[in-house]
């Protein structure tokens, strides 16, 4: 539908060496990176020491406990998902395990706290409030006002290292396995020596739904065995004689010396230490998802001693190995802006396999089975219906060699389990949201020229998903949608998505399409994009919106468009309303804009979205709307103009800087996008809609082994230029296809409004 | 103090090859054992599958829940020591570890329940009611009133076995590691197979001092493969949001064919199967207290098939084979208080070593070191302020070999933790009562005879506990005691008993007095036979009682010598008042005599004690007092009259048999002695206070590798005859010594009074 375009290859280019030592003698990439940046506003990210797609994490915990004062959010009181609040101040550890920017609570684990002074094993009472924090990609530190401790985190791919700074005196360090964001509890520990625990800790049912989980191994060490040490338990209420007799009624008993293994809700360990004044005692705390010999060695070949300093150093340089493929020249606001959300979009899906490339196995049947994954990695936690409509596309087109080992992950769950992952954590499919998304986002990252992966599997895979009548996993009610071209509202356990749901698989539909179209599967073509076309059942002329229809092809009254908007149910959507949903059919904009009634009226419509506040950007139907005006010819500088204006109002250099969850780095996704100045409009569609560049100039360095294109370079048109231009020719309207981008070459975007 | 005895053999000698030949013909020993006895009133045994001295038990669970109609008590409403209670009606498994005879609630775990028909996860309402109760040594069985399903089991020393019989339709097996008589919480669980399940559960604080715990390791394996599995767990109770969201909020949570290890307070696993009319599913079950690798390697040893029928049939084959040392002729009323006291008395102190020889071993310092017997048994619950008293004695007279290994058990731990157990479970010193109990029953044991272990290390850990004067675990206020001669009442911290602890003192120091004495250490007797005299220092002349005094010398006033008789604190004594402890010196009653005033006064004292109901035939202290008649000459009939009366009072062939808790088979050994007609006197003191034996004929096989004597008969006098006899020769008062009854021969004591 746009007009093609004419492409002049831009010269430019910065060699990788070059690069390097520029970064020495400047800030690099990393430097500008905030991870502070969402730990408000319900982002969900957490400021802790990570490497990027790393399997540990070492995040401070301050969601545990309510306290008037000092903790505005506990972790159980709503529907906390964060491991990390900034408004709160109450820490009580470090957890090694984390998930960044999803909606549900899961994981954050592994809790290890110094304390000074007297043996307190009550987090309640060994809490602390904090100051002094500072967060670095790889690094985090704070001091621990209460006990005057300087606590400082790094981390490699599979362990975190934690250095704690304790005055002369006493010095603690607990391990304590009942604190968890999530839900899930138990876990199961031993002292193996007076410098090692062992143990597990059970997580998952990530969302409730199924009600699955896990245990996550580990074996921590310590720098300097303990004087003394031990483990604690907390124990249940009793009443009546037995509760007068008890010495720990309701509450933690200790285990001093106990050597053996210790199970249950509420447990730990501690380790006590003489401390001189400024000594250093380090932790290294090794994960595996495996077992317990796996997170040892896992141990033994990540941190094999306390090199601090040095992890720091490599866990910064992975970073800025992967934030360099973007060189921007810009406002330092930008910068922070920018990396910070590269960073938070390189954080899942991360990888699940230990360093001997043993990882759990996806499993209908919840086997215990290990795989292996011989040399390559193995991602995990694919929050699917967000991540496939511009992360993937986003990791597609800077990092496709990562992206590619992404879809061998999803095709190796195919494999395990008999179907693609929709919401997949550690393993365990948890069904989390709706629609195919697994479709959606391994046939656009075939499309863009990522096809490093076994095409013919992952096809097949696809249309077991699109093509399964019953019984199927992936698209429930797929038979009335093959039937009558939409999911109806009938059989909706009070409010499923009947909507939602159906516009899900007309997008997944239509990237496949797009696949089979490519892989020259001629008649699978046809079948899929005219199922992508059922769109049309669902649009109801009155309302001009898509509308919730019952089996028998009426609409079901009475009917609210406005309702879901704050997240109460509505039937047919899920998490949204109509308005939301409106024009969710990003594949098809042109036929959306035929069926409202032409141009005017699309723009119209586009324009009451915004006006009546009907627009969120902190959820995933709607965040490509702003880019909508491009497919009307003359309205492209309206797209530039609401994509400032909503980066103006929810991304910052704050904590509160995210529109709400970070979707496993989709809102991270969209504001790297929006900043470069181009937009995936849809998955299989390889048209990007085109903005602004926040910068004054963008290089994208092109992964040669995937793309022809060395360096894609983006700058500003001068202020009263009105139209892009790819490589010195004009581009007749807003959008760009990838396979022009990736030709690399000089992009130039309309100038910021000031 | 008592006259010679002229000594003749009894010919007398029924072989063992006759007497098994009787035993097929006629009732065994065996089938004479009620195991019902001691299931009331506090009793604490339990009517399950067990075993001799075994490592586990098959017992049915019936304490959890209060339930109005079904449950009369609850096990943590009370200080309940019992996994089941006679009256209670609600059943919900069978228990695979548990103690007999304790005061405190310890074990009862690994809880095995059949039920049928839809799975039902919670204890509390798949619990049923259940009929048709049958219970002999080494069986148990009943029918689950809820399901129709017949429950037996049986036992070997290290594995339960239990028989379930279904109906046809869908049968469940439920392992659930939540349930527990101990008051400690914690497991974890693997399903290794769709036939096995592996695990650990955490026991131990008994009576809560110290509090020190260990894993009890299980492997389970059922005859038919499951059709479906899972584990399940008691989630917690959230609020708020999360507690609307949960699924399974303060509510039992099933993980369907969930195969990694499961830790936590509540969990469980389950089996389902298709079941046909009558079919039998069996579960069978290794234990260990090493690892759940040795707790596989007793069940491959111990029960390789499902042998039910067989293990039944050895069971009571090696029940018989330690029961039928004492052959009686008598009613069979009295047959079966006799044989069930003997076989109370031979359940602890109970192996605790795999079938490889391990074992964990004692350690201060909690290590999980683990131990080889290399062949011998490594014996286990020690309740020795109960037991010294009269149930090793026992042993030494009818198994001395066992007594023996008991006593090197007992030095083992010595070995391992530097003293010698005091109240000692599971390799754990629990410091329960007070005193210095394993030096009266070492001692004891080798004068009596049994001298094959290791005197000279035995020797130097008496003397250990008897002379370190701080830090002294055994004999805390040691160094008052041997300053003062009595521990002063000053720094009790509330009712820790100085008199009870002096008087267990001097009882200890008499006893290791007489052994250096049978050593030829002759300073080493006067000093401790000296220091066992130190009870006058605690003889009030104004009231005649062994009184609580001050270091000053004084008498803390006021005093009520009636104080704790119903078991409150009272100053100076543990579990009992003054009366009580009025006569607790039993080795040296002539010189209590001296100090009451003479004989008439004694006696009266005696009487008095008796008809104020101050004498308490439930708890140790006072229990020989009944026997303390013998030593005014002229009263020994009233031995004889007391004797009788509290065996008619106190101990039937019901439920409620027994006078309170068993204490490991103390109050078992009393009845055993008393209806033989004998009764030792004091730890150390050889003689038998003799009154009238309850049946027509015994025979007491002795163990020939260390009694010159082959068999004991003891016969009744003629009504008329006054004087027993020993080998047709009268004795001139009530007292017959171990040595003379151990050379075998003929004993006639008085004729029962009708």
């Amino acid at each position: 539908m746009k007009a093609l375009l004419t492409i002049t290859l831009s010269l430019f280019a910065l060699s990788s060496s070059t690069l390097s030592l520029a970064q020495e003698q400047q800030q690099s990439p990393a430097d500008f990176v905030n991870p502070f940046v969402g730990t408000s506003n319900f982002g969900a990210t957490h400021p802790g020491a990570q490497y990027p797609h790393a399997l540990t994490s070492v995040a401070p915990f301050n969601v545990a406990f309510e306290h008037e004062k000092l903790n505005k959010f506990e972790k159980d009181a709503a529907w906390n998902s964060r491991v990390y609040i900034h408004e709160n101040k109450f820490l009580t550890g470090f957890t090694h395990v984390n998930l960044s920017g999803v909606g549900c609570p899961e994981l954050g684990v592994i809790n290890i706290m110094p304390t000074a002074g007297d043996l307190e094993l009550d987090a309640q009472k060994y809490g602390s409030t904090y100051s002094d924090e500072h967060a670095k990609p790889g690094y985090y530190q704070t001091t621990l006002d209460k006990y005057d401790i300087k606590a400082e985190a790094t981390s490699t791919l599979r362990t975190g290292l934690s250095r704690y700074t304790f005055n002369a005196g006493q010095g603690n360090i607990i391990l304590n396995l009942g604190l968890g964001l999530t839900n899930e509890t138990g876990g199961s520990l031993k002292i193996v020596s007076d410098h090692e625990i062992e143990g597990s800790r059970t997580v998952g049912t990530f969302c409730y739904n199924p009600q699955d989980v896990r245990p996550v191994y580990f074996v921590a060490r310590f720098s300097k065995p303990a004087k003394s040490l031990g483990t604690f338990k907390k124990m249940p209420k009793f009443t009546g004689v037995e509760g007068e007799w008890m010495q720990n009624n309701d509450s933690i008993k200790s285990y001093p010396n106990y050597r053996h293994v210790m199970s249950g809700d509420n447990i730990g360990a501690y380790m006590r230490f003489d401390t001189e004044a400024k000594q250093q005692i380090e932790v290294k705390v090794g994960i595996s998802y495996v077992s317990i010999e796996n997170a040892r060695q896992n141990l033994a070949t990540e941190q094999p001693t306390f090199a601090f300093d040095e992890t720091r150093s490599k866990a910064k340089k992975a970073w800025n190995a992967l934030l360099s493929r973007i060189e921007v020249q810009g406002s330092d606001n930008n910068k922070t802006l920018l990396y910070t959300g590269l960073y938070h979009s390189l954080i899942h899906p991360s990888i699940i396999q230990d360093v001997n490339g043993e990882y759990p196995i996806m499993s209908q049947q919840h086997t215990a089975q290990v795989g292996n994954t011989q040399g390559k990695n193995r991602y995990s936690v694919y929050s699917l219906w967000d991540t496939s409509r511009n992360l993937h596309p986003l990791l597609s087109l800077l990092y496709p060699e990562i992206q590619s080992q992404m879809v061998d992950s999803a095709l190796a769950m195919y494999q395990e389990s008999g179907w693609l992952p929709k919401w997949e954590l550690l393993s365990m499919e948890t069904q989390t949201m709706v629609g195919d998304p697994a479709t959606a986002m391994i046939a656009d990252t075939y499309l863009r020229g990522v096809d490093t992966f076994d095409i013919e599997q992952a096809y097949r895979a696809m249309q077991k998903s699109a093509d399964t009548l019953n019984n199927n996993p992936i698209r429930p009610e797929n038979q009335d949608y093959l039937t009558l071209g939409y999911v109806p509202v009938d059989d909706e356990e009070p409010y499923d998505g009947s909507v939602s749901t159906s516009l899900e698989y007309y997008v997944a539909d239509f990237a496949l399409g797009s696949l089979a179209n490519a892989l020259g599967h001629e008649q699978d073509a046809l079948k899929y994009l005219t199922r992508a076309q059922g769109y049309r059942h669902l649009f109801d002329n009155d309302t001009g919106m898509l509308r919730p229809k019952k089996r028998s092809g009426e609409w079901p009254t009475p009917y609210d468009p406005e309702l879901g908007r704050n997240f109460e149910p509505a039937p047919g959507y899920i998490e949204g309303n109509a308005w939301n949903y409106r024009f969710y059919v990003p594949f098809d904009i042109p036929g959306m804009i035929d069926l409202l009634g032409g141009d005017s009226r699309f723009i119209d419509a586009l324009n009451a979205t915004f006006a009546t506040n009907n627009f969120d950007m902190g959820n995933e139907p709607d965040i490509t709307y702003p880019y909508l005006f491009n497919y009307v010819s003359g309205q492209e500088h309206q797209t530039a103009l609401n994509v400032q204006k909503l980066m103006a109002q929810h991304f910052t250099d704050q904590p509160a800087g995210l529109p709400g969850n970070d979707d496993a780095g989709t809102m991270s996704a969209w504001l790297v996008f929006s900043m470069l100045g181009i937009y995936p409009v849809s998955p299989g569609d390889m048209d990007y809609a085109t903005s602004s560049t926040a910068f004054d100039k963008v290089t994208v360095h092109l992964d040669q082994a995937y793309y022809p294109g060395k360096t894609l370079l983006i700058t500003p048109l001068a202020k009263d230029q009105k139209q892009p231009m790819l490589n010195n020719k004009t581009l007749t309207n807003g959008f760009v296809t990838h396979q022009q981008l990736t030709q690399g070459g000089s992009l130039k975007l309309l100038a910021p409004v000031e």
